[in-house]
């Protein structure tokens, strides 16, 4: 009876379809409770040989596909509802789909945010995964990009440049070669590449106190520089605040990379805000509490010219390119 | 400073975002407002050379991706209310982008469901497009596949087996030899194929007076299956009683299909739905008062065993299949 799609939903995705709104995905649609809440939107995909390799664990790779939401939605302030999937197959691997859903399923747990539907479709092409996540904030308070004001402090959160280079590792050549004989700090590198860290914890901190935010995916220079358009500002940042990991620091110390790859590569998967002067203390103990690093990078100033990057004697740094791009 | 990927969303698809929670699409998530309404969420991807041909009019391509969630919602008694899509792109083809955003744009405001948001990505792959689309109910209120009752009738919208058949006329053979000459069924049936006809008008009636509705994608037999597995019912289907359109009877009468091809056939994004008799006359009126044609095909009966397809005498007809599987 059960057509190949209905076989693949029912063994693999519907234990993952725990809210009571999925009716255990035995029908065409969900339904999403708003409770007096807005529902935040977001949808990213991810693709076999762009966003991941074919290599790669299908755990990480499912946990790459939800992450990169759940970034999205921690930056905008929103605590995670839930989440559709549509996943294009070349073909109906088993043991492939089972751990894909494992780790699917793991972190749909741990982060709060239930399967409510999807859809499979069979492709020739390269594997494909979109996922849109659903948020609820409080009516009217979703974060947006707009709403930088001058002298706002220019925060991001952990650390910047670590999920280009562990493509870079993945990749072989230099950087691969020069951590060789450092299996840790490789590790911590591809680590970041294959499951980024949405700052899920820090989303109603974001929502006390930024005046605007988004996530870092397409590289700190280039989401800055939207951040700033959109909020009709522009920005000064210390390079040598822009907080890196040991990993990139040895791998700056070996001349392997810098300042311009660091903060245009992409996939950090980081916050980045600005906080009124009058909010930093009160953010500052709260990003504490939530147990997330923030770092202040810089300050919003008036201008409509691409934000500067300034060197230790203050002049700015000319960059060759501002992000990554798809096309 | 912008991205290829900002400039084809600004180019082509900002003029689409026209809901306030969209935000011009100058944010990283929209917001959905749920007004006290319960969201209804629907997700649907069509493929290259799966669900749609290569040549096929990009402003076809775009309605048909939209019009298969709206098909969905309507099933569930929604009312549209937003969508978001992920574009995944071999290239940055500006003419066929124009055409695919004008398609989407008109049908997006025809039906009421603006865009609020989306994701393109480059893909080496043939193109996808994943359409996620939003519709509110009054709380409790969704249409389920579940709730058939013994003795409800089964009832189908429009007619069945036209858009199957309009594939088989794009793909030549027997099927396009005969209509040759006949040139308005012909269209007819590659209309449907190309851009279905969700059947959005009817979604408060099937609210208002169904048991259990689905919309038929994947063949009529198969979904009925899915709705009685899921009811705990079973059901008694007239062959006779299949709405066909002047098109189909014409390959009918030349021998060139028949009633298992017809029920088994994917693509009719028509609402199949049981309604309890005691509603069916008021359920008659406003189907037709919206203006949606609605026959009935058969009547739920006890039982766990596939649906039946009876001919004139009462007799079962063996199906060789029941709906179209992409695995």
């Amino acid at each position: 009876m059960a057509s190949g799609e209905d076989s693949i939903i029912s063994r693999y995705f519907k234990p993952l379809a725990t809210d009571p709104g999925a009716f255990g995905l035995t029908d065409d649609a969900a339904v999403l409770k708003a409770d007096g809440f807005d529902i935040v939107v977001n949808t990213d995909a991810i693709v076999e040989g762009v966003h991941f390799l074919p290599d790669d664990p299908p755990d990480t790779i499912a946990r790459k596909a939800l992450r990169v939401n759940l970034s999205d939605l921690a930056a905008k302030g929103a605590a995670p509802a839930g989440f559709v999937v549509t996943l294009a197959l070349r073909e109906t691997d088993h043991p492939w789909l089972a751990e894909f859903a494992r780790g699917l399923g793991e972190d749909a747990f741990a982060f709060g945010c239930a399967l409510l539907g999807g859809d499979t479709v069979s492709t020739p092409g390269p594997l494909m995964i979109s996922i849109t996540a659903f948020g609820r904030v409080p009516a009217g308070q979703m974060v947006r990009r707009r709403g930088a004001a001058v002298g706002d402090r220019v925060v991001v959160t952990g650390s910047i440049g670590d999920a280009a280079l562990g493509l870079a590792v993945l990749r072989g050549g230099d950087v691969a070669a020069a951590l060789a004989d450092h299996p840790a700090l490789r590790d911590a590198l591809v680590s970041r590449y294959r499951v980024p860290q949405p700052r899920s914890a820090l989303a109603q901190v974001v929502r006390d106190h930024a005046s605007a935010a988004m996530d870092v995916s397409d590289g700190l220079a280039g989401d800055l520089a939207k951040l700033c358009g959109v909020s009709g500002v522009s920005a000064d940042i210390n390079a040598d605040a822009v907080p890196l990991s040991d990993a990139v620091k040895f791998l700056v110390g070996q001349g392997l990379t810098g300042i311009n790859a660091i903060v245009a590569g992409g996939d950090d998967y980081e916050i980045l805000c600005t906080i009124p002067d009058r909010r930093f203390d009160a953010f500052a103990r709260d990003a504490a509490h939530a147990g997330v690093a923030a770092t202040t990078i810089g300050v919003i100033v008036e201008g409509s010219l691409t934000p500067r990057l300034l060197d230790s004697q203050g002049s700015a740094i000319a960059l060759q390119r501002m992000s990554y791009s798809h096309f």
